[in-house]
């Protein structure tokens, strides 16, 4: 077989393919179908695109009549010949095959992806084959244009990538449960006065598993200006739901001399350059979501894209939420979280488009988010959007030491752990912002898809590591 | 203070900027000097590009007659003025502020980045404030740009970003050392028959930090074609060297329907398209570079981009090293695995070109890799480059289910553990190749730092997980 180079993909034969012109295909029979004439139609995927190439062969084609009744769904195969109009619907173009090899056999008795559609959880257990199906494959291209939309966004405005570290050594951002990370015996470890020796391991002190990158792209961003990371992030909480993961991408920009309402253009910016971006390259992919998986998708990107967002402040919400003919799960008064029900409220409900709640009590945000004037209220703002509610999350960073030391005191935080983040404001401090994205949340928005676990390749949650 | 896109980024100022026009500086002092006449010159720094802008002020100066005397080398300043052409040499222009104000002091008793010059060790030690250096801002900016080139290169191609896992089941990659990741009580773990329950663990099974990404890419590949992987990678081992990271930062293409020589044209036109990048779009950094750390990396680059790499078999090479009038230190004979001292050799004495090894003998390489005809060598491949060596490893990868079975017989490792990566033999099974490279190493390469931990923003090491 001759390789490497020589095969077009599918994606650019369907679109620009001329007619009269040899082509060589590679990829994997989803179907085969067999007409009384004699010759077949076989749909081959490359994963290039979500369309398959319709190859004919006939009884000319080299290598087809000693392959007869050996093409399966799921071998992988080669095929070249002459690109013809397609007098059928669905396509411009098909392959009239001259030559046919089959690469890698799929016994149709055992290979598990037959024709008929399959529930996403059975495709969960099989994960290695499930990015074959279309469902996977559109979710595999849309993830990486919203991936290279991400650093296009950045990169346009200056935003430097800072790589986080991915292990840590606090335990103590503040983000929720953290995975130790360990080199020790665990069967056997090193004990120094009856307790586990840490001085033994790795790095000679605990370490764990960050949640967030964000404090250290505040240092880059009190150096650099305006910086970004793009990592994997994990929470060791026992969350079986839709919506968690214990591993997953987040994006955290962080942006010096710069306050909320500057953090709120940002986002806002950000997540209609990513909307448009996919809906400018992603389109057959997202006809795809909107035919099988939500309606709704492509309309609400488009939306989105044109709307301005409602900045309102938490108590003003509030004030909304208690007097709304709604009756919530959850009641709301001044103080407590908002829960995704009085989100989707709002901006479903009460305002049609994305909402940014800002002014939050601060008793229930974290120590690093700046006080407002009133001491009650801290310059944290969450971005709401339509059926899945927060999707951002940020705030401008307390940049005085003496009110930051005080928070932390507060919060019953060492500020020991935190000499180096404290330093920050000590020497040269700025006015400084930034927020954090769950990446496969931001997915989950855009595909429809209502299962986290069917957004990220391999997912891990509580009991399930595989793959 | 007014904040948010009032200001102008430094870089575009300088490179732009039109003499008359008013603009608004901010950033970090980098030295101030103050002249007879009653004026300073302050070097501000904001990230954005090595240069600083020079900012004139005198008693005329808003702000500037209070603020005499407290102007520090590390304070954020913000100033506004006329942007004048310079007499100076060194910069087109100058800022002459009408308005300035110090954001954030610092103390010069206490803070640690005077003037002079510091030791790139004791910089480690205060990885909070060395990207403030210049130094450190180069390696940002340039390692920033070089992971802008990879997506680049890899969506030119076609490629798709693949987020392999970071926590993995597996602990026999076979790649070396792996940190365990757990959320049990080190102190106190569940224990059954005398032995650490797992099934007790976060994920019911013991879990690990991935050594590589690429099995998983092997499934997307056999799925969507092109794959890559761009993510975090882990080794436990106790290396304390200068080219060792515990966590480092890799590229992993994987491409379907690809041969050897296939996968040596895609490492070769990636490292081209990356120096290419950097030349092109880090100029000012890479000059910074050369005059302070390696007068030849500038050199080294250009001339790499316009060289053909050399491929030369692993038998053809031990016998040019075995001829060679050179004392190694590791003696040569066909089956030991090469140093980076004949690595060295054959790229800077023998061909003065990269050079691209193939053909290794298979008992020195992985299991999954493509075994020859001849029964002795695998499909591998290494790229070597001057003054490092090995930059790139890889290889075809086996795509025959009976062998690859038992070569992981012969290597000891258990099939059942790797019954998907078998699967993907069993189903559409195609000749397939990838590689991979660590990123910190192509960071020093193009910068010529020679210790890893200067590459990237927080190294994990030994006995440090600091920041």
């Amino acid at each position: 077989m001759r390789l490497n180079m020589e095969r077009t993909r599918i994606k650019r034969m369907l679109s620009s393919g001329e007619p009269g012109v040899r082509f060589r295909a590679a990829g994997w029979v989803r179907t085969r179908r067999d007409s009384k004439g004699g010759f077949s139609f076989i749909e081959l995927n490359d994963g290039s695109c979500l369309a398959n190439l319709q190859i004919i062969a006939d009884w000319k084609t080299s290598g087809f009549p000693e392959m007869m009744g050996k093409i399966h769904t799921g071998c992988s195969m080669v095929a070249e010949g002459v690109l013809e109009a397609s007098p059928g619907k669905g396509q411009r173009v098909e392959l009239h095959a001259d030559v046919l090899e089959i690469v890698g056999q799929a016994d149709p008795a055992e290979y598990p992806l037959q024709k008929k559609r399959h529930s996403l959880e059975f495709l969960r257990t099989i994960a290695h084959l499930r990015p074959r199906t279309n469902t996977f494959g559109a979710v595999a291209r849309v993830r990486n244009a919203m991936s290279f939309a991400i650093h296009e966004f950045f990169k346009q405005r200056g935003f430097i990538l800072l790589h986080s570290p991915i292990i840590s050594g606090s335990d103590c951002e503040g983000a929720g449960e953290m995975f130790r990370v360990t080199t020790l015996d665990l069967e056997n470890p090193p004990l120094k006065d009856g307790r586990v020796d840490f001085e033994k391991d790795f790095f000679e002190t605990p370490a764990n598993l960050t949640v967030s990158g964000q404090l250290e792209a505040e240092i880059y961003a009190l150096a650099l200006g305006d910086v970004y990371t793009f990592g994997p992030t994990f929470r060791a909480e026992n969350s079986n739901t839709s919506r968690h993961l214990a591993e997953f991408w987040m994006v955290e920009p962080e942006m010096a001399f710069c306050d909320l309402s500057g953090n709120m253009e940002v986002a806002e910016s950000f997540l209609k350059y990513i909307f448009t971006y996919v809906l400018e390259n992603c389109e057959e992919d997202m006809m795809f979501f909107k035919r099988f998986v939500d309606a709704t998708v492509i309309d609400m990107l488009a939306r989105l894209v044109k709307q301005n967002f409602e900045p309102l402040t938490y108590t003003k919400a509030v004030s909304i939420l208690a007097e709304a003919n709604e009756s919530f799960e959850f009641p709301v008064s001044w103080g407590v979280d908002l829960q995704s029900e009085h989100e989707r409220y709002l901006c479903e409900k009460v305002f049609d488009c994305p909402v940014i709640l800002y002014d939050y009590p601060k008793d229930i945000k974290a120590f690093y988010m700046k006080v407002n004037e009133d001491r009650k209220t801290v310059r944290a703002m969450d971005v709401l959007v339509p059926r899945i509610g927060e999707i951002i999350g940020g705030s401008q960073r307390e940049d005085d030491y003496d009110t930051l030391y005080q928070r932390m005191i507060e919060m019953d935080l060492n500020p020991d752990d935190y000499w180096w983040y404290l330093e920050l404001r000590k020497f040269g401090s700025v006015p400084h912002s930034g927020f954090g994205l769950g990446f496969e949340r931001l997915v989950q928005f855009v595909t429809g898809l209502s299962n986290i676990r069917d957004v990220i390749p391999f997912p891990r949650t509580p009991g399930n590591v595989a793959f």
